[in-house]
C-alpha cells in the first residue's frame, strides 16, 4: 500500500472541503501513474485512521472518484482504481501536432521558410564560414566574469539593505559617452534605449512606425531579417539598388517623388550583405532627402566599431536630421554572439513609445548583464578589446583577400572592405554557387552566413564570407576547399 | 595649429580619391567642433609637405570644402573655416521631438498609457509593495556567479579549440526533467522553447495565433500586459468573470457557443491579479471545452513553483488537450527579476514557427545565461532555492494575512492564497483606493504593483500586495501606514 498518510495532505485552511481535497489528490496519484488501474484503494476505515478524519469524509471523497469514473465501488471488494480511465490517454505533447487549430490557424511563415532554410545544414562542418561574427576566443573572459559577479553582488547587496534597485542599468550612461566619443552623436542619456541586440531595436522601432500597407524603402539586397520584420508588420517593400558607393540615393529620391513612403531602412557603414560603405556625396544627398520628406529612417550601424583604419564617416545620425533618424547599434558584435545587447538612439518621445512596446515583448532588460557591460565600458576593457580585435581582424581580412584573389581568380570578385568581419564574394554567373557550397560542405567547409543565389536573388550569385573568426590555418584550408569545389563543379 | 599629420589619414587602397579623403576628414573635424568657424586652415604648401602629397591634391580637397560651403577662400589670407556652416546647426537628438513624421505617424500607445501610468511614481518610497516579486536577497549569488563563469569559460574554450558552439543551450534538457518532475507534463526536450521571461513567450505565441479581428477570451480582470499584447495584435477581447473558484468555465462555454473564438488565455494557478486557483470541477470542464472546440489555449503558469503546501493541482497541460495548450512558465520568478528566462511548451510544429518569430524580434537567447541556469538546475541549486524561498514566503504570507486581518478589518477583504507572492486586497466600495495609495505614498509606502480602481476597473477597487520581498519589519510598517491612510481618508 502506498504511504497515503504522506501522500494525502489536508490543508484545513483551504476553502475547498476536505473530502474534495482528498479526492483531488487521489486523482493526481492516478494521473501520475502512482495508482495503476485495478489498484485497490485503502478501506475508508483505514484511511480515516491514517488521516485522522471521520470515516464519512473518506466515503464522500471516494464517492467523487466513483462519480467521476476514476474508481469503481465493487461489492465485497471495496474501491478500486477504474480500469477504464476517462482522461489518461494520449495527453502527450510528443504525439500531437498542433491539434484541431493546426495549420489553418497558425500564421504561416512561408517567407521565412524559404530564406532561413540553409543551403547546407549548418550543424556540421569542420570549418564554419559564418556571416561575419567576432572571434569569441578573444573575449576578456576574466574581466567579463568579474564584472558579472560584481553586478550580481551589487544588486543583491542593495536588496539586502532594502535599497531600491532600479529597472534601469548604468549601461545607458556608459554607452552615452562611448557613442559620443566614437560617433559624434549629439545626444544625452535620455536618448538611449538598450535592447537585446540590434534585432530587438529594429523590431521595436519598425513596430512603432509601420502599419499594414505602408511602403518602406530597403536596398536590394538588404539585411534579410530586417526585410522579414517589415514584411511581417505588413509593409510593402520597395527595393533600390546598391553599388560600390552604397545604396543609390538617386533611386531613393525617385521613389520618394512617386510614392508616400513611411520609412527608409539604411546601413551606410559596411552594408549588409554587400559590405560597401556609402560615399560622402550620397550621405549628403541622403540627408537632404531625409530633411525634405516626411519619412522616418532606421540607420542600422551594427558594424561601426570595426574599422581597420581611421575612417572619416560618421553616422548620418550625427548630422542634422530633425530627429527623424532612429540610430541602431550593437554590442553583440563587440562582446561576441553569446551576449545580446543592442541600443536605439532616438528622440525622447519616440523612446517613450519604444519602452512601452518593449514591455509587451520582453518587460525589461537583464540588469545584471547590462551592469556588467557598463563596467566593461567604464574600465576601458571594451575599447581595449575592440582595438585588439581590429588588429587581428585587419590581418585576417588582408590574408583572406590575398588568398581569394590568388586561389579564386576569375571565379570570384569582391571589394576589400575597410572594416567589418566579412567579405561579399560575387561568383561569376557561369558558376552555380549552391553547388559550390554543397561540394565545399562535403569536404568540411560549411557556409552558415547569407547566401544569395536562388529565387529572386539568383542574379547576385554571391555570399558572405566571415573572416574574423577564422585563423590563418582555417582561412587557408577553407579557401583551398572552395577552390577545389569550384574546379569540381566547373 | 592642429596636428594634421596625425588627424588626416590617407588610405591609398581606398577607391575614394585622396583629395576627397582629405576633404571628408576636414568636414569631420569641423563637425566635431575641433575646427571652429573662422579657423585658418594650413596652407596647401604646408599640408602637402606634412602629408607627403602633391600640392594640387590639397588644393582639390580645399576646393571641395569651398564648394560645399565648409570653408571660404579669402584673398591674401587663405582658406578659413566658414563662419556660416551649412549643417552644424540643430542636429541634436536632445532638441528634437520626433521630427516631421511625429505623432501622426508613430503608432499610438494610448491604451498602454492609461494602464501603465502608475497612480504614484514608483521610483520613491521607503517600502515598495510590489506586484509579487521574489526577494532577491535570497539568491544563491555565489552559485550563480560560479555557473556564469563556468559557462563563459566552457564556451570560449570550445571556441579556442575551434569546436562548434551551438545556438541551443542545455537549458532545455535540464528544464525538461525539472518540468516533468514538478508538473507531470508528458513532453520531450523537443517540446521546449526557452525565451526571455514568460512575457516573450506570450508575445510570440499570441503573434502566431492572433490575426486582426480575432476574438480572444480573457478573464475579468486578467494579467493586463497580456491583454495589451492581444489588443496590440488586433484581437477583440471577450471578458469572462473570475470568482473564488477561478475563471468561470460556464461563461467560457457560453462565449464559445456564440462566437468563433481563436484563443483562450487562462492562469489556472494563482491567477493574476486575483491569486485564486481554479477548482477541480472547472479544470475538468475547461478540458472538455478545449477538446470540444477548435481553439488555441495559452496556459500561463508563471507562479507554479511557489506553493506553500502540497498542492494537488497539476497544470491543465498535463492532461489530454490534443496539443492545443501552449504552456508558458518562468524562471524569472525563481531566480529573481534581474534574470529574464521563460519557456513555452508546445507541439514541435508550433515551436518551429515560434523559433522563426523569435529570430525577428531577438535572433536568439543569451547562451551564457542559459547555460548558467542549466547548471543551477543540474546541481540542485534551483530546487534548494525554491524550497528555501517557499519556507520564508509562507511565513511572510501568514504574517501579512494576520496583520491585514487585524489592522485593516472592515476595510479590506482577501482570500489567503496557498502559494505565490502576493495578496489581492479588495477594498470596500466606500474607500477611495487611489486616495489611500497616494496617502500611503506620502508616508513612505509605494504600491508599484497592479492597481484596479479607475476607469473600467473602478468596480474592483483592489490591488496586489506583494509580500514575498518584504521582511517582518517592513510588513508591519507597511500595513500600519496603509491603516493610517485608510483612517486619514475615511
Amino acid at each position: 500500500m502506498l504511504p497515503y498518510k504522506n501522500l494525502i495532505i489536508i490543508n484545513p485552511e483551504a476553502h475547498i472541503p476536505v473530502y474534495r481535497q482528498i479526492a483531488v489528490q487521489f486523482i493526481s496519484l492516478i494521473q501520475e501513474g502512482k495508482l495503476l488501474p485495478g489498484t485497490l484503494l485503502p478501506s475508508t476505515r483505514v484511511l480515516a485512521f491514517d488521516l485522522q478524519l471521520h470515516r464519512k469524509t473518506i466515503t464522500a471523497a471516494y464517492d467523487i472518484l466513483v462519480s467521476e469514473d476514476w474508481a469503481d465501488n465493487l461489492p465485497r471488494k471495496g474501491y478500486i482504481v477504474s480500469s477504464d480511465l476517462p482522461l489518461v490517454k494520449p495527453r502527450s505533447y510528443k504525439k500531437n501536432k498542433i491539434g484541431a487549430f493546426a495549420h489553418k490557424n497558425v500564421i504561416s511563415f512561408e517567407k521565412l521558410e524559404t530564406i532561413l532554410n540553409p543551403v547546407v545544414p549548418i550543424d556540421h562542418g569542420r570549418i564554419m564560414v559564418n556571416d561575419g561574427f567576432p572571434d569569441i576566443s578573444l573575449l576578456p573572459v576574466n574581466a567579463i566574469a568579474k564584472q558579472f559577479k560584481k553586478s550580481l553582488d551589487d544588486i543583491t547587496y542593495k536588496v539586502s539593505l532594502r535599497h531600491q534597485v532600479s529597472d534601469q542599468s548604468n549601461l545607458s550612461v556608459e554607452l552615452c559617452s562611448f557613442l559620443k566619443q566614437t560617433r559624434g552623436l549629439d545626444m544625452g542619456v535620455e536618448n538611449i534605449f538598450t535592447t537585446r541586440g540590434a534585432q530587438m531595436a529594429i523590431y521595436i522601432a519598425a513596430s512603432l512606425i509601420i502599419k499594414p500597407g505602408d511602403k518602406v524603402i530597403v536596398s536590394d539586397p538588404s539585411y534579410f531579417i530586417a526585410d522579414l520584420v517589415f514584411e511581417r508588420l505588413g509593409a510593402q517593400l520597395i527595393r533600390v539598388p546598391v553599388d560600390s558607393d552604397g545604396v543609390s540615393t538617386q533611386a531613393i529620391e525617385e521613389v520618394l517623388q512617386n510614392h508616400t513612403i513611411k520609412m527608409i531602412y539604411i546601413i551606410p557603414h559596411h552594408h549588409h550583405p554587400t559590405t560597401v560603405t556609402m560615399s560622402v556625396e550620397r550621405r549628403q544627398h541622403m540627408l537632404r532627402l531625409i530633411n525634405a520628406y516626411d519619412v522616418a529612417v532606421i540607420e542600422d550601424d551594427y558594424d561601426y566599431d570595426f574599422q581597420f583604419k581611421y575612417d572619416p564617416y560618421l553616422p548620418l545620425a550625427s548630422e542634422d536630421h530633425g530627429g527623424k533618424i532612429i540610430y541602431i547599434g550593437s554590442l553583440t558584435k563587440v562582446l561576441g554572439t553569446p551576449f545580446r545587447l543592442g541600443y536605439m538612439i532616438a528622440t525622447t518621445d519616440f523612446l517613450e513609445a519604444a519602452r512601452k512596446m518593449r514591455r509587451l515583448i520582453d518587460i525589461r532588460s537583464d540588469i545584471i548583464i547590462e551592469e556588467a557591460a557598463a563596467g566593461l565600458i567604464r574600465n576601458g576593457d571594451l575599447t581595449r578589446h575592440i582595438q585588439k580585435s581590429n588588429r587581428l581582424y585587419s590581418q585576417r581580412c588582408d590574408m583572406a583577400s590575398a588568398l581569394i584573389n590568388k586561389e579564386l581568380e576569375g571565379a570570384v570578385s569582391f571589394t576589400k572592405p575597410t572594416g567589418g568581419m566579412a567579405l561579399w564574394l560575387k561568383f561569376i554567373p557561369e558558376l552555380d554557387l549552391s553547388a559550390i557550397i554543397k561540394e565545399a560542405h562535403k569536404n568540411g567547409v560549411t557556409f552558415s552566413g547569407s547566401i544569395y543565389c536562388t529565387g529572386k536573388d539568383a542574379n547576385f550569385n554571391a555570399c558572405r564570407f566571415g573572416f574574423a573568426s577564422l585563423d590563418e590555418k582555417q582561412l587557408t584550408e577553407a579557401i583551398e576547399i572552395v577552390k577545389n569545389a569550384v574546379h569540381y563543379i566547373s
